[in-house]
């Protein structure tokens, strides 16, 4: 199983996060945000098998896509259509499905689910393509919301911030993953085959034959695999970073392998960072270093700035969290002697 | 004065016209449509400075470009916003104002206009970004509806057309000019100076002075002007090209300088071009033929061609109609042969 994700967007444009995290058996397809020209970068049939589509909050220069998606997804009836997003998103996606003309619409099938994220609980509304959309159907209320969703590979959480009003931030992580200890096995003088497979696999029979031999499979299970945890990749924009959001944050992030958050401005700029419910470079990756999680994407640097300031913010943040990179696509180089 | 036009979006993709109205004093920029990506080869200067956005319809196609247009206007004020398009463009339009998180908007200024226009008057409505667009203000009912717009330098005025609903074609004309007769002046003896400008300026005073003699205005007037068509350009995309449709285009296009206008179909797919509501490169062109404008600009051709074919689809379209081309900035080049 592996988690790969994408920044999309160029730098001092709109962003986005694209996330696949991929079983053997499936792969999930996660949109975070949906600036405009995101999606550029994405070929056709992913953004049209995206699963879910999560809002940090429904700002311009974070929804200013949504129409490029939508048009690849809005009759699809071959898998959910699932938002989610803060309180208020409901209402808003409400009035982005009823911005067309539909007139072609009754026959088709495509059923969409938008569901509002409170602190305490999470709202559900449905959306039928065969009504217009004319229609918010309350379809459910869930007092479960940490994780608020939780499929059979991988959870997503969702973290509330504070943007002059509601901001989510989101964390997925792959479920635990079983690996056989080969040392164990060869340990043991069993020889390597298929069966490793059957012992990962969820089953119901209570012993397993190895090559003639008949183990009980409880025991073998706890002999031979060890429980590694999962990878996982938080995503945070567009907040006011203050130290009980700091704390909050530290808490939930500490096993994060990835976390690709903004850095709206340089420090120097912490009033305006503070006025507009942004954050600084310095605050960012100071976060990270108490945090203790593996990987700082910075991303989502206001356009006040050169392309040079871009690789003086990155060398800012590099002195306090080494592990901090641009996303790949960028091609923004700090400057050499800061590195 | 001159009429410019610029066709957005690629061959196969959304397209939108952009049209400028150059008086000496003064600039119009309108816009017709609005489709995905369209507005990416205009300055982000001129985007901001359109007068006016008028829609054929709101199929995605046409108007999934709104959010980058309305991203560099929403909060105009220091020109009127305003938007045209059949019935039920204010309504929708309604809702794409309200697709966004509004929080900062209270002290913001900014005033839209959406005029829905049917065949036997016009109906405009007001929205606010003060109030966050949540109330459509029902502004004015006109019962003069041509042509819909008469500015000092042009007029637009909309023909009511067929797509499974309304759709509206727009034709943009340069009021008549005033030249001066430059051999007439001469035969009387006159030296050209600034005084021809007052000649074709609005002005109450009843003589004008040439060079220490005085002339009555009226009569010099009458002597030395004469009067031109201005330019004009019609854009018509999405309709059924039925025989009472190709009659009223006849009548109002006789004049026209540029007719842009879709064909999406060739001629041996005429069954799927009637049955959604489209027209045929051959329909087009005889329509062109009949009509006798000008230039024929073929636009909004279906994806399901080759490139090679659009280029013989041009190629059919000048055997009827002579003077038929693609936009400027298509780079397609119809067979040699054809030509």
């Amino acid at each position: 199983m592996t988690l790969n994700y994408q920044v999309l967007g160029n730098p001092g444009r709109d962003n986005a996060l694209f996330v696949r995290v991929e079983s053997g058996q499936s792969i999930a397809r996660l949109l975070f945000d949906c600036g405009d020209g995101c999606l550029s970068s994405l070929p056709f049939s992913e953004i049209q098998a995206i699963d879910h589509l999560f809002f940090s909050h429904l700002h311009m220069d974070h929804i200013g896509g949504f129409d490029s998606f939508f048009r690849c997804t809005f009759n699809r009836d071959v898998k959910p259509n699932v938002i989610w997003g803060p309180a208020g998103t409901s209402a808003i996606l409400h009035h982005r499905f009823q911005g067309f003309w539909w007139n072609l619409h009754a026959d088709q099938s495509g059923t969409w689910s938008v569901n509002d994220v409170h602190p305490t609980h999470i709202e559900q509304f449905r959306y039928e393509i065969s009504e217009a959309f004319s229609e918010r159907h309350n379809e459910k209320q869930s007092e479960q919301c940490s994780p608020i969703l939780d499929a059979s590979d991988y959870s997503v959480s969702a973290i509330h911030l504070k943007h002059n009003g509601p901001c989510l931030g989101y964390v997925v992580r792959e479920k635990p993953k079983w690996n056989v200890q080969t040392d164990r096995v060869a340990e043991m003088g069993l020889r390597p085959g298929p069966w490793m497979k059957d012992l990962k696999s969820d089953t119901s029979t209570p012993t397993i034959d190895i090559d003639g031999q008949t183990f009980d499979l409880a025991a073998l299970r706890n002999d031979l695999l060890i429980e590694s945890p999962g990878e996982s990749i938080a995503y945070l924009t567009d907040f006011l970073l203050d130290d009980p959001t700091s704390e909050q944050l530290q808490e939930v992030l500490g096993d994060c392998t990835t976390v690709v958050c903004e850095a709206q401005y340089r420090d120097q700029d912490i009033d305006l960072a503070q006025r507009n419910f942004h954050t600084t470079t310095t605050s960012v990756s100071h976060l990270a270093a108490r945090s203790g999680f593996g990987k700082l994407v910075l991303f989502h640097l206001s356009d006040r700035y050169t392309t040079d300031e871009w690789g003086e913010m990155l060398a800012e943040c590099r002195m306090i969290f080494p592990n901090t990179v641009f996303p790949k696509n960028w091609s923004i180089e700090p400057q050499s002697n800061d590195i």
